[in-house]
């Protein structure tokens, strides 16, 4: 269920802004276009080779950065495995975010410390990028939120994702998530339990890490 | 990593509304409340044996109905491991859904058909209901909606979970979703890559299993 890190040794190089084709500012796009790089490739070239293995067209690559040093330490390239394990959640990003967690025994790819890292790092902390072959539904944006990476990079966007011939939309999460619980999709309710607020109380006179 | 399914045989009660109290029309949380029932009882008391046992203050339980039968099958109640299992994913209603869907075989609880299911069913159809003690976040509602579950019953909210006493808080997650990528928390960037919708051609080409 986890792909092991390859390592790597290469001085991280900043993503170059791209100057963006005529566009419409205000838009969910604007400004944003990069130069493409090994990582994106990587992602792009995963999400070919895990269709030839039978799965979803979807690739995801994690690099993890040595903030003193600013070089690649080592990446985690991992794929849709929804079909292949029977896991809705198993997205490529998601997948991917798991297995470097797992790996360095960490929860937090924002701030990886030395001492609590399970592989070697020069540096007091490092940091991870994660690259996508397609831009994150939202349920993969808020997994990469939670995992505190600050910076994400996809190449296709849900447009494309999204063609009649591709046939993957995620325009259903984004728009039950705008609307009124009542005017959902998915039928969502409140059960007020007088038990609702137990775990919360207890969560507040405990010394459990905070995360 | 996963937790089993206990068996229970009992009818399913539908959800019974109640009348709200006085509440402004279009809010969020309009005209969605109903009777507590075991389910949702279950899910909050999970969610305080997960901070006795060292974990944060949430659980869920996803019950199967048989759609002929209208009987309870069996349910799965989990809780948050993110801390427990180093996954920032590892929310509890992601869990739940993951120990579900390994233990059925099936990737779409909203329809899980007998011949397909790992487990015994009475009716040709089943389909399943998630019950949590809080609020989900955008991932999990995400994660909900790709696993096709069609009732979704929170007890707590999140502003009950964000109080500053507790600290649980996923409105920077929210915030973000809605705001144009440059204006993000999180440095979100685009790489048009040649690479990118090679496997898009490679999937219509294909004959993959649609998902």
């Amino acid at each position: 269920m986890f792909v092991q890190s390859k390592p790597v040794e290469e001085p991280y190089t900043p993503l170059t802004k791209l100057k963006a084709p005529p566009n419409h500012p205000g838009h969910l796009y604007t400004d944003i276009l990069v130069e493409p790089n090994r990582w994106i490739e990587e992602a792009c070239e995963e999400a070919r080779m895990s269709v030839e293995a039978g799965g979803g067209p979807f690739g995801a690559v994690l690099i993890q950065v040595d903030d003193e040093t600013d070089r690649v330490l080592r990446y985690w390239r991992d794929r849709n495995h929804v079909t292949e394990y029977k896991d809705p959640t198993a997205h490529a990003e998601v997948s991917v975010i798991r297995s470097a967690c797992r790996e360095l025994d960490v929860y937090d790819l924002g701030t990886v410390m030395r001492p609590e890292s399970r592989l070697p790092q020069a540096g007091e902390t490092s940091h991870c990028e994660i690259y996508s072959s397609c831009e994150p539904c939202p349920m993969c944006y808020a997994a990469i939120k939670w995992a505190r990476i600050p910076v994400m990079v996809f190449s296709a966007t849900r447009h494309e994702a999204s063609h009649p011939d591709v046939g993957f939309s995620d325009k259903d999460v984004y728009e039950d998530l705008e609307k009124n619980y009542q005017d959902r999709d998915t039928v969502v309710r409140q059960a007020v339990c007088t038990k609702a607020l137990d775990a919360f109380e207890a969560w507040k006179r405990s010394g459990n890490l905070r995360y």
